[in-house]
């Protein structure tokens, strides 16, 4: 298979980037094909402007939504945002691998998102009408790929807990697994999340390599986030809401999008 | 009263852009002072690196935590992140404006939030010991200080409603409304939130400029978001789970750190 990861931490001799290495030398050792978008290295431009659509007039008003759609369609996006489509493109499965830094992903990896989920390929997909709103939410460009969140915490287990104070991990990366990867038509994986890393010793190092090299040789066999797809009739349209008596008894908030057993 | 607004949107005629206008012109006209770090105009560094870090030796790994507080007690970090210390320690309110993007803050604002927020001033501050875990959540280096989101959005109210596919506007901004505000000991306003920016006409600018306003108006009588405070018993330590029994019966997820009624 085919594996892209991107790759977003500042230090390669970091434990997350020890986890890289680990990586891409157990994926080419079982005959998998990997490819590695390392932000950092790349220098990779994180903030979306005008300079992104090059068939875009300075002297007019940006709207990036609709910027980004024209330039897609007119083949007038920068260079690097087009080897990053076709690196997704390209691969069956994708990992993205970042420490958690204040609740979300390092600013250069929202800006990979911004940047290279261009309008037309990651959203504005498909068609829009009364009675379909886009491909997007388990339908999209990347339908039939798999992905998985592969983190590291400076945090305890305990503090993303059911009732650990920061949240649980599940809610944390809700907007991420839900928004970021099923949006555009990811089949998403549980993501797989290293705590307490900043005092991590030899032997959690080895453990985790073990559970990483475990997590990609189950990668296309793991069960997926049941996350409930848009267009099949669990959700009203326009409107966007699960229809009643579809989640469990009490249950609320972002666990009523993912299906039960 | 001194109102700091960190605004990020790159296009300033935009629908947000033009609500930045109606803030400033009106928190001026009633007296107060204001600042505004506009990240885009001021070309914002939003990548945390070793170059952050003056006194960072870049043969050695860098460990950003570490290498932050160290360059925090020593006055080594670059003048455009002590700038904004300023500017925040100077603010008695700060408002963060952004376009909702992929269900976060545009990547330049996260890079703002992780360069800024540095090891010592927004984290990593206070006692750390087995019966205390630092001053956060509620306490910290801008307790005392409000905060408010203003957020702009493509989507629909409906798409963030309690059944809403994205998922409920409270828990999608909870990643930011309490762990990016009320971590640093901000008390943190309910955002004020403008849908279906990108299909707005004059009256509904209009509508969201007297919004604003008013919001502004009463941006000190205004009741906050009632996070639990870590370190006032709600909380076991160091585990910092909430103690069972505190929530409201049947009450999960990020809904259980906010205290009712």
């Amino acid at each position: 298979m085919k594996y892209l990861i991107v790759f977003a931490h500042p230090e390669p001799k970091s434990f997350n980037g020890s986890l890289l290495d680990v990586a891409v030398k157990h994926l080419e050792s079982q005959g998998h094909e990997v490819k590695v978008s390392d932000l950092y290295r790349m220098n990779f431009k994180p903030t979306i402007d005008a300079d992104d659509f090059l068939n875009h007039d300075k002297n007019e008003r940006l709207q990036v939504a609709g910027a980004s759609a024209e330039a897609f369609v007119a083949n007038q996006l920068t260079a690097d945002v087009v080897a990053e489509h076709e690196k997704l493109m390209w691969a069956d499965n994708v990992i993205f691998q970042f420490p958690l830094w204040w609740f979300s992903m390092p600013a250069i990896l929202k800006g990979w998102i911004d940047r290279v989920y261009s309008c037309g390929f990651a959203y504005g997909v498909g068609e829009h009408s009364e009675t379909r709103w886009g491909d997007r939410y388990g339908e999209g460009s990347f339908e039939g790929k798999r992905a998985m969140l592969l983190v590291t915490v400076g945090g305890w287990p305990t503090h993303y807990s059911a009732r650990g104070i920061n949240g649980p991990i599940d809610d944390i990366l809700f907007h991420i697994n839900h928004g970021n990867l099923c949006y555009p038509g990811f089949t998403v994986l549980p993501q797989m999340v290293v705590y307490r890393t900043d005092k991590a010793d030899d032997a959690k190092f080895k453990e985790s390599s073990e559970e990483l090299k475990q997590r990609l040789d189950t990668f296309q066999t793991t069960k997926p986030i049941a996350y409930r797809r848009q267009n099949f009739g669990d959700y009203t349209i326009p409107q966007m809401e699960l229809k009643e008596g579809l989640e469990q008894p009490g249950e609320t908030g972002f666990a009523i999008h993912v299906k039960k057993d």
